[in-house]
């Protein structure tokens, strides 16, 4: 009995202080455990509102930009990236007009932080502005937006399961590449059932252009110049859900098409003025500016370089 | 011996059986807890890499941006703020030449994200630009970026502590509000003792005006125009240490300064050219750009206006 109470005595003292040690131990653990508990919903609350822009539980939005070689170049799409690093849910499709990608492009790119496609497309010279062209006496840009379609066509065809349904959803926007838009803009565009439209600001020789609504249906556009033209609004103006372009394969631009009539040329493939889709409070807001960036003025830089002094060409601007 | 060796099996068995729980246990909350701890590093560094934005343990930035009322003034503030959102620890000192703040900038600050300071100092008029004038005869914002610095000395007077001693780390740049900034000039100038100087991209005639350095120091200046000038920079180009400022109250911009003298008339209170701290790879990268935007057409606008079809005024552009 002695013995038998000994041992007992051991094991349950024994037991006693392992399952005491146990419990002191789940605690820490416990409380280890809801500390990283806390921190994670911290860290992850903090991601939710201070950095929508890796938001993927949205519409994408595809946004496609021509752009070609010139002195400010890199400064546009420089500004232009830092707009769209705020924007939720965006992929950049940047076309360059040129027979191959450019180093300049590629090395901004890789360098951006955003979600991009790269792609080019050489504008046939007889379709290309020359040097002291009006901008105005050919469209710029079109060859490259079409290029941009037949991408997302070509990855429209190849998607399954999930990436499909998620491009049914998705929006397809042009913004050129010396434009000005705000972060409002984009989440005006995000839900797209077909064709949707506001005003763009400082364009065609006036304070804005804009689809003017009545009864929530855009029944004319206020512009400038020809106000009959099928579709007179600027390229900025509208967006078209991804859905559509992918069922409208024939909807593309024409290169050729008269001067103000671009952005027609590829809408009236679409939609009628019946169907636009108003946004922007109506379209009472100018979220978005045709702004234009002047040409650098190169005139000390020649003079230098006929006496062998110019800037240093290795340095990219 | 029996019941002694029964009741040791029990003990044994429960023993070996809830150590065994008790393994697993550990096992399995060990498992959570690396991956908790996974989970919070990936986001960390996702925060750390990507939303450095609200990072406030580097020395703080003060932005001086003088603006003035014209057709591209919103969007130009715009896609300036979109720029400065990703930029750590950034105040925004906004200064207005306008008699008071304007609605048009109060609101847009208002909603813009950013922390600032909003000033107003208008220009004498002998001293402003007038209609038509060349944008050379007359220095912009000099009044504007002197009442900035007004602004920053009175604070500076009055901090105490804590916010005194940040203050002694903090740096002045001033950003107009045409330019285009890459975020990397701003890691650049965070850390500068005196004055730092790095090269201007699209600037004076020139592809890019910069210091030109041999042996880690500023030895002549790389410019189109009057190299002898004592600081032939752009403003887009330096930035000085708050700490500097703060102990040179007789530096100002002279309003009156001859064309390209007036970073020189504030430099020459601070520096030789020898003092001056190149950045930017010793100042062999262009990371700011002296865009220039067109002054929009309202060709169309003002024709519509006369025949009482203008836009409308109350629309905010």
């Amino acid at each position: 009995m002695r013995m038998r109470l000994k041992l007992k005595t051991v094991f349950v003292l024994y037991f006693t202080v392992s399952l005491l040690g146990l419990i002191y131990a789940l605690m820490q653990l416990d409380q280890q455990i809801s500390q990283l508990r806390g921190e994670l919903q911290k860290l992850q609350e903090h991601i939710k509102t201070s950095e929508l822009a890796k938001k993927t539980d949205v519409p994408r939005i595809y946004v496609i930009t021509p752009t070609y070689a010139r002195l400010v170049q890199k400064a546009e799409l420089t500004r232009l990236s830092h707009t769209f690093l705020h924007v939720p849910h965006l992929h950049w499709i940047v076309v360059e007009d040129a027979p191959q990608p450019t180093l300049l492009v590629t090395d901004f790119l890789a360098a951006s932080g955003l979600t991009y496609t790269h792609l080019h497309q050489l504008t046939p010279k007889d379709r290309k502005l020359q040097e002291g062209d009006p901008s105005w006496l050919k469209p710029r840009g079109a060859e490259q937006r079409n290029e941009g379609l037949r991408w997302l066509r070509e990855m429209g065809a190849a998607a399954e399961g999930k990436e499909a349904a998620a491009l049914e959803e998705a929006v397809v926007y042009f913004a050129d590449d010396d434009n000005t838009y705000s972060l409002q803009l984009f989440e005006e565009m995000r839900y797209t059932y077909r064709v949707s439209v506001w005003p763009v600001g400082l364009v065609g020789g006036m304070k804005f252009e804009r689809p003017v609504v009545e009864d929530g249906k855009v029944v004319r556009f206020h512009t400038g110049w020809r106000p009959n033209r099928p579709f007179p609004m600027d390229m900025a103006g509208f967006a078209v859900s991804l859905r559509f372009i992918l069922t409208t394969p024939q909807a593309r631009f024409d290169g050729d098409a008269q001067m103000g009539f671009l952005e027609s040329s590829f809408l009236q493939h679409l939609v009628t003025m019946d169907d636009l889709e108003p946004k922007a409070d109506l379209c009472t807001k100018v979220l978005v500016w045709h702004t234009r960036t002047e040409k650098p003025k190169m005139k000390r830089e020649d003079a230098l370089q006929k006496q062998g002094l110019g800037s240093d060409p290795d340095v990219e601007v």
